[in-house]
């Protein structure tokens, strides 16, 4: 699950002049969308494979099952036996892996650059001719529930984020979690998941990305080969999700865990995600982001909270926007041991309350400005890093002109665009407050 | 919507012996399930149709639509026109209404005994004949819009009802509001209705239940004669729902609203329904409910809230178990002015604490056994009150023989059963603690 700030926010490409050259984009006769990014630094191909759909996708009372497809894809095809995928990228030098989320599923491998054509041939071979039986859907099912087990139940924080997520949306299926309700993951079954398999892993549902020392010709005449005979899905369902009815007042959670060594705050927010053709207010909350909670020490948390009236160990804010639907905005503290947890929250609202009256200072956000240009240029560095990028926007609805764009939206973000979109995000009435607590700090309260 | 205690909890018949006369039961080969009880003090007929679909059933994003159709079933069918079903019931001079809940939909009429058979000639027509057309749905769409503005947006406390049984479902749909949320009121089209229609309004998805001075002979004739000639829903969904996953932590809300006047707190929890042939519990958490808040002055709430050491001008406690599934438990108050509202929170704690460690008092235990069976025996005075207690138990997949034995159940209830459910229910991890404030006092929290 994605939690970072400019990670995935935040998008490669300098200027749109610089752009044009190494990235070109095509569409099969299938629908398989295809974006090939030149980087001819290293005999390096990094090819990802993002299909539409995710956790937010998923049939009511079916929840983990976009991720279940995470592990299934690694199963026996007509052509390929159980684990075979990934045996010959490791063998052909390479790596490969997968990962979902509310909005996406997405495969990829890294290799040499002549093993392209391979990497295609067995990805191909794996959207449509899974063959799933009872016995396989049955033990993978309970290698997930080992790891909800390890990744989610063992951990305090990762239940209370899921209980606070799934306070946060009223409606949406955003609440869901990616990985799936234990008693849904076990009820999952093999007609479930080929109905689910059969509609969205379907070239007409996906968008290929393939990054490196490669040219968009010769991507081109291997997708054709190896994914163009693929019959693509003709009654692809369109991507409507309930959407979130008004939020008129503020949940507040106390969650009590006797693992928890130290109590842990986070607020979340519902936040307007990057919109097609009009990102400048996700850009103007990315910058607040960094203002209020970046990382480093001169964010306004960092100074407050942690140096100047010491009341936290820990500071942070966060805004995810990247999304098909609405994103979220959200910061949080660690108390420092000894210190009130309301204290400490409300040392940290009034930070948020000051910084509303008074705005940014023009250093910080100077310096804020630099920070996400020099970003964006070392970003252009990592092959599979900018793949990424322009496969989760691609993924979300975003085009191509607005991944061009972004950059010089970034740089555009005046203070005041800043003070319009915190205004607008900060009201309590869309957020959710929770607080994780070990049992006697609980009782305590 | 439902929030009564005895009203809907409470099914009416003493014994299995005084009922075995007057209730029979019969299903149609098209699958209707028809139940008579005879009541022949007065020349009177109920027809009641149960239709086993309400807000919990409908498809996500499609909140109301089980709603939209208590107004579409008054529409024009192939033989009757808009408005005309009531026009004949009324000229007949009888009344009829209907309802919807998030586990059925329900349609009425009382008449004289001797209008039966015109009552089933049209409740049948609409089960299968309804014409819709795009204007019909579109105008009655306004007028639910309307309804809402009315009922729900005009109103803090229902608005604050509905956020708060949001935050109470994590997962299921329990949590939408069966009126529907505004904006998927605004997107419900003819198609959808069509859909919906076809599916839910069949013989082998309803319930006919007739009380009154009629004989089951009679009442199998007619309804073999109407009701026996409509097609049955060949692929009718199973009825299940997304189901909650564990709830770790306590929601808190606050919600402010400048048109409220008295605070008011409201807390629900969670809990068991009436389990067919298990219904110990959930009598036992009736008997909870009357012994913190029934009406009256002898509760504890009201003793201790109202009387002793005046905090709140109300208090109430209330226990909805006749669900498909999970059930509600809840309580709260509003202070009296000036106090507190967390000051009348906490006594309310209070006396729910001293309740888990001291136990009912036998007199008041005794007191609320004996007004169950009062309530039961004044119950079997209104045969439509009889005809709603059925046909409710019935829909949400109760049988007979749990409505046949529920007054003997309620009877030996025991205050260990009373304090086993209460500790198992009253866990404040399954809970949301609501306050509605105007918006001076929140600002002042």
């Amino acid at each position: 699950m994605r939690q970072l700030l400019l990670g995935t926010a935040f998008l490669a490409v300098t200027a749109p002049a610089a752009l044009a050259a190494p990235v070109s984009r095509f569409t099969l006769d299938n629908g398989l969308e295809v974006v090939v990014i030149e980087d001819h630094r290293a005999p390096v191909a990094v090819q990802m494979m993002w299909y539409k759909v995710g956790a937010a996708d998923e049939p009511p009372g079916h929840s983990g099952i976009a991720h279940f497809f995470e592990h299934l894809m690694f199963k026996a095809t007509d052509d390929l036996a159980a684990g075979e995928f990934s045996r010959i990228v490791e063998a052909q030098g390479g790596n490969d892996n997968a990962f979902t989320s509310w909005d996406y599923t997405a495969y990829y491998q890294r290799v040499a650059a002549d093993r392209l054509d391979l990497m295609m041939t067995i990805e191909a071979d794996r959207m449509r001719d899974l063959q799933l039986t009872d016995d396989v859907v049955a033990t993978e099912r309970n290698v997930i529930l080992e790891e909800r087990n390890q990744r989610t139940d063992s951990d305090p924080r990762s239940l209370f984020q899921e209980q606070t997520r799934a306070a946060q949306y009223l409606n949406h299926p955003y609440g869901v979690p990616v990985i799936g309700w234990r008693h849904e993951i076990e009820a999952l079954n093999r007609r479930d998941a080929e109905a689910f398999y059969k509609t969205y892993y379907a070239p007409n549902n996906a968008v290929l990305v393939v990054a490196g020392d490669v040219t968009p010709d010769a991507v081109r005449a291997m997708a054709e080969t190896h994914y163009g005979p693929l019959q693509p899905t003709a009654d692809l369902p369109p991507r409507l999700r309930p959407q979130e009815p008004p939020q008129l007042a503020e949940r507040r959670i106390t969650m009590a865990d006797a693992r928890v060594s130290q109590p842990y705050m986070m607020r979340t927010y519902l936040a307007p995600k990057r919109e097609s053709g009009n990102q400048k207010e996700a850009a103007a909350l990315l910058y607040l982001a960094e203002l209020l909670g970046g990382s480093g020490t001169t964010s306004l948390f960092a100074k407050g909270l942690q140096f100047q009236d010491p009341k936290a160990v820990y500071s942070y804010a966060f805004y995810d926007g990247t999304a098909v639907d609405s994103g979220t905005f959200g910061f949080g503290l660690v108390p420092l041991p000894g210190v009130n947890p309301e204290a400490a929250e409300a040392a940290m609202d009034q930070i948020v309350a000051d910084f509303l009256k008074s705005g940014p200072d023009p250093a910080a956000f100077e310096r804020i400005r630099t920070q996400l240009r020099a970003s964006e240029i070392y970003g252009r560095d990592d092959a599979q890093g900018l793949a990424q990028r322009y496969g989760e926007a691609l993924t979300v609805g975003l085009t191509l002109q607005d991944i061009e764009d972004w950059p010089k939206v970034l740089q555009e973000v005046t203070p005041d665009d800043v003070m319009a979109a915190a205004r607008k995000v900060l009201d309590r009435r869309n957020a959710v407050t929770g607080w994780l607590m070990d049992t006697d700090e609980e009782a305590a309260q």
